[in-house]
């Protein structure tokens, strides 16, 4: 069950509307997010939402069943548009691309990268400074450095940035220069990061575990949420399965599902997903059939001499084609 | 290495050819099928093909050295156009959509589906006889008197049928009552099934297996070619995956995969894929982005009283919903 | 429901028993097998147990809410012994090895494999002359040829044959030169061919499919059960997941559960499961500590030389070392 | 390629071999661990091992293609023994069984587990302080002030105790109470926590990932080992696949391939492998057969009311009739 607390409620009200919880056997998780006041109740018992919904301070009081709960439809219908700053916002009928390299190599490649969005619309520009990587003995990114004159380059040209944090000691090193926090597959049950993010006034993408269920990355935007943090994006990147003849298996029945069970904006990952660069823009396509609020996508100057291996990212030709259809598809599911 | 004996080759010149072949160190298969003669070559050791090439009656040669060799765009560049009959054709730029019950059920059903087939442009039915069920306590399908009234009234009508054949003694008693022979997913791998198909003037359509990987799809319409019968669809059905939110993982990626590896056309099936009514629409569309060059899909008066459990059925009004957007989709993909 | 019938009963009192199960509003399957006669009965009112129990001609009735009616342990209780002929059962308590190569290959092959099982005391020798091979252009076998050779030296020896069928045709040609029929993989869920292999009065090894679950396992066994064969042995092979450092995921759990849901034997085969010749002895100890009633496994005079690549493939020496290991492992589990 | 180098080995001698190393277009990694020194040197091109093996301050060099370095059996061909403390050592022949609740509950609960371990011949006990939750309204452990007391008591009786860490900030305040740190499947790519555990003098067990390769485990070990810690301990723990009557397939496959591919102890937990209490038993042992080094098993005074659900785990007199027969299984496999 979840209680929403209405905006002027006293103290003494919340605290009357524990207790009355608490009498019904129920326990309760007190969450306060930026936008609104909640009473997460947990129990088993069958309870009679009138006799809640009628108490001095209670704005709204439903009953839902899923493992996740403000994150879910059931609890909130209309779907949500994540701000991220500068007027842009993405879901509830916004669509947005975020494009990049894989990892930020240089002011260079930063420059033209930047010069590339402007040129093609897109205003939220994607890229890694600390790269998760299997071996220990592999490049793992530039660093703050190279975040601050990447904030610095992108800020001035009006273009929001996307980048990955992979734990709880970087969040405040990066926060002044990060538009939207990304959490990487290999982090999506990292409980404590998300406990972290969740009392950040940040949009945070979370990324679907490289074998995760729909219903884990519901629940791990759950911890962000009822932490306080209610501007979550969600990202299909792909499974594994037993096929080879592609990275991951891009899971667009995943997207369809999740716009469906949750009010949250989400994003398709083609180029982490399938991988494979004469692909990607199928894939991007077919996600936007699927209900898919925004792409992200690797775009390199030059892919074959990127970082990493590349194979999966698009160079600026074949970008912008794949821009130009995207806005066409958008139109169709309008 | 594939070599195709020009259409007047004399006999005494196939000899040669194979002769040449292996005094080469090569195996050889002499395939013939509807459209043409050829020797699929097996062998390790380079060769400069020109030594085929120049030979009296070769009309082509080329080197694959995939798996799948006849199947291959490395043997066919140019798309594959099935055709079904009455003008109806699938692939290379030709669309088709496939569409009306699980299993046939009555003749009333027959009739109202054939009408709504009509009203929306559709040219081919679905619809089991011969149903491979999990338990041997299940409905098996109406059999070979079904499946006689259903052709009587679709040809009366000009409309092609589509029917699963299940074993090789099936062949020759539905032959005359059917378009086309649908291979199931767990038959995928029946090879004895597949080599019998290979000798039947009328087309195949082959289904990928429960956790088949796109290669052994391939090797299986392999085997069909390989046996002479040039006349294959594919099909992709959903795979099985770790997630449970849905019934199969649709595997969207293997259809621009087998696009693109194949000359062969390839068909969406979102229905049995990602299994939830309510969802069959975005998949069907984003299957088109990928490249598919048709939809199969269930459609039903009532899906509630369907035999099947339904729930991946469309009723009539969902249907005309879906026909129609795939036709704007389609004409974004041109 | 499942209503076993008595050996002495009347037609008449079969009929009366029939109809009092249809008036519950029950549908039911008359099944007749080697050993006895069932009703099994598929409905979904709660019915009294005992108002069936009391008719004359009943022997034994009990509820069994599994997919799989005969093949449960809700069924029958105590384990099943399947014989093979010539004083050799497997299963409840009895456990055996079967070993040989991939492929029938030559005489010489087979008189050498038969000393060596003789000489280990060995009384089960496998090999295929029927190969389902995913490319139409691998070798398929010696055929019926082989099969009459093989079986004329090994029950010369008195040792038991087991081979691959893959089709209905071949059943009644194989049917004279066969202990027990193997069913492969690719063909667990061929409906077909099992409804066939419940009419034999031989053995029959069911192998799990390559992504089959256990509970579709036991629905194919129940296919060829409800069609008159109870003699049925269940065998794991390993799955298909996403690992790729062996082969398949051998599913040692699946041996246990199936142990317990079913009172059929359980066979292991670690050599298409693992797949890998030096892992092969610690995966079958591993098996029969998890239950496994037997063994099968590959075994080849030289086999870097074996048609298949033989990778997974024991020489006599490690084949011998393995005997004497599951002897030990064995007394273990008693 | 690895080069160890002289425990006496001056800085100038490390020097010039870094500098010879670099000539030759290699990369490095300057290592010390607790026991020794290493270059892990990364590169393409051929080198004559010798030219750096005759370097002064060599001790010993190794080309090791594997993604992993100092885990595999390539570098080190003995096998490793942990050394947790107290003569207590896990690996190269020692077994150690690994026993006790899920979660710390109470006093009493630790009093009653210490003496059922000391009952039995175990010494070292397992149980979460700090619980990794998929749902953020779940209990997430006792925390500190239990594992203080914990480890009071465990101390007190000499026995050693295994723990979960799951972020950078714990290991410090945890470092004192605890005997091992375990590293969780959700946790088992979160590479900033492996770098941090790296530092520690204390051994880690790391389990694998939900749905991680053996390679990507390895490699997960090798971050570890990498920044300076020797001492680890890998479990395999179940893989996610597509059967569902069970928890998890545990994957026996990998603790074979995992005992040859690496020098370091395995560890087997059936507990949450299979997940289902009456079979966990048959799993531990066949855990065993395949080379397991140790298991690490639930065991609660009474399961039906652990705080977690409690399906996996065995009570006292269960556990007893497991730990005698893991003892026979040893005798076996020695």
């Amino acid at each position: 069950m979840i209680i929403q607390i209405q905006k002027n409620a006293t103290e003494q009200e919340v605290k009357k509307i524990s207790a009355s919880v608490q009498s019904m056997g129920y326990s309760f998780n007190n969450i306060k997010t930026q936008f609104a006041r909640y009473l997460i109740c947990i129990g088993k018992k069958e309870i009679d939402l009138r006799e809640i919904g009628f108490l001095s301070g209670v704005a709204d009081v439903f009953k839902v069943s899923d493992a996740y709960k403000l994150t879910s439809t059931k609890w909130k219908v209309g779907k949500t548009a994540v701000d991220i700053g500068g007027g842009i916002r993405i879901g509830n009928g916004e669509f947005q691309i975020m494009a990049g390299p894989c990892s930020i190599e240089s002011e260079e490649q930063i420059v033209s990268t930047i010069e590339h969005l402007k040129a093609n619309g897109i205003k939220i520009m994607r890229g890694g400074v600390y790269k998760p990587r299997s071996s220990p003995y592999s490049f793992r990114g530039l660093g703050m450095d190279g975040l601050k004159l990447w904030y610095k380059l992108a800020s001035e040209s009006n273009i929001k940035i996307i980048t990955e944090v992979m734990q709880v000691s970087q969040i405040e090193e990066m926060h002044d220069y990060v538009d939207i926090f990304q959490v990487g597959a290999r982090n999506s049950q990292n409980f404590n990061l998300l406990d972290e993010l969740g009392k950040v006034d940040k949009p945070i993408l979370l990324k679907r575990g490289m074998s995760g269920t729909i219903e884990e990355l519901l629940q791990s935007a759950e911890y962000v949420f009822s932490n306080g943090n209610e501007k979550i994006i969600l990202c299909e990147r792909g499974i594994r399965t037993y096929e080879t003849s592609y990275r991951n298996t891009m899971d667009i029945n995943a997207i369809t599902i999740l716009k469906d069970k949750s009010h949250l904006p989400v994003v398709a990952d083609p180029s982490h997903g399938i991988g494979v660069r004469k692909y990607v823009d199928k894939i991007a396509l077919a996600s936007i059939m699927a209900g898919a609020d925004g792409v992200i996508m690797e775009v390199h100057e030059c892919p074959q001499k990127a970082f990493s291996d590349g194979q999966q990212t698009l160079d600026y030709g074949q970008s912008k084609d794949l821009i130009d259809k995207m806005g066409k598809a958008r139109e169709l599911v309008k």
